[in-house]
């Protein structure tokens, strides 16, 4: 069975983790990916995105995340879709309707907008929200000593809209599901797992 | 009196030549401009756009446009029109209406709806369309030796239906009046001059 699944949550929320986990233990043909994916036009938009000069206005933003996952999208999800896999991805939709909808306040119906023109009708079949409350999230994000960009350096009220906004699309959308990510990883991995088998059946 | 006038036209229609002699003509407070306009941003998408090398899917391309306007807006337009500027612009949202609503074929209203996210209620206050049959177009390009992109290679099929883009808008919206751009270069900018100044009235 050939579905796509997405994994959202706030930074630190475990998602990149967990889905390697889970694709280890799936035993059927698939594919872990997450914009921009190798996708050479996406990965020079994410090099635009990400560097921490550019005085970028938030609607250009959001249009230059709709035009990475289009991309992306073509030459990535969709032809291991059609050759039959599942495809597990490392934020999509969602994440623009979190942050760039809610946190930056432009308006989910406005992003929704844009990101259909971008998807059309290749909504995730399945998506998994890691639910951590942001101080935790943001604190693993420290210890793990990773390198920051520039949206990690945002305030903590920001990444509290984005929470807020990923649990407003929680209940909207009943794709999808949620999980207490606050818990051990090892718990919220046997969560996300149980759910797309549930899924899978 | 400040006033957002932008100049649309197939390639060859002569709109920079007729802008920019326009500009000279008008005695006031004025920038001339042209996505990307400098922007660095804006810059950085155009090389992505315009590079031979890309197989880029065609809503990649149109929210990439859209992204590169929204910058060039609030980075030049904006900024020009609140010192009080008359801002002339070569090519704005008709450009994207023309080749990607019609040519490309991904419908004017879809286009529509990425632009208008873009551009906000900035619609433009008068658009010059330089009508011009696309095969007249094509051979000033030529014998102009000007280098040529990625997008003056397309078929005189594709131009053809961008000219069809054009005409259709045209006649939908008021702010746009079309000029016979096949006559020699100083009519064209006699009548363009024309309403320019009937608008400023």
């Amino acid at each position: 069975m050939t579905l796509f699944i997405t994994f959202e949550g706030p930074e630190g929320s475990g998602k990149s983790t967990v889905m390697q986990a889970i694709a280890e233990r799936l035993n059927q043909p698939l594919i872990t990916t997450r914009e921009p994916g190798g996708i050479r036009i996406s990965e020079a938009i994410r090099e635009l995105l990400l560097s921490d000069d550019n005085l970028m206005d938030a609607r250009t933003e959001a249009l230059l995340f709709a035009a990475s996952r289009r991309q992306h999208l073509v030459e990535r999800v969709l032809p291991a879709l059609e050759e039959g896999k599942l495809v597990l991805c490392d934020r999509f939709i969602d994440s623009s309707l979190a942050y760039q909808g809610y946190a930056r306040g432009l308006g989910a119906d406005a992003i929704m907008d844009i990101n259909r023109f971008a998807i059309e009708e290749h909504m995730p079949d399945l998506t998994l929200y890691l639910k951590v409350a942001p101080e935790i999230g943001l604190s693993r994000i420290n210890d793990n000593a990773r390198a920051t960009n520039r949206l990690d350096k945002e305030s903590l009220a920001f990444h509290q809209l984005v929470c807020e906004g990923y649990d407003y699309l929680a209940e909207q959308y009943d794709r999808i599901v949620t999980i207490d990510a606050a818990r051990p990883i090892a718990d919220v991995i046997e969560s996300a797992y149980q759910v797309i088998l549930d899924k899978m059946k």
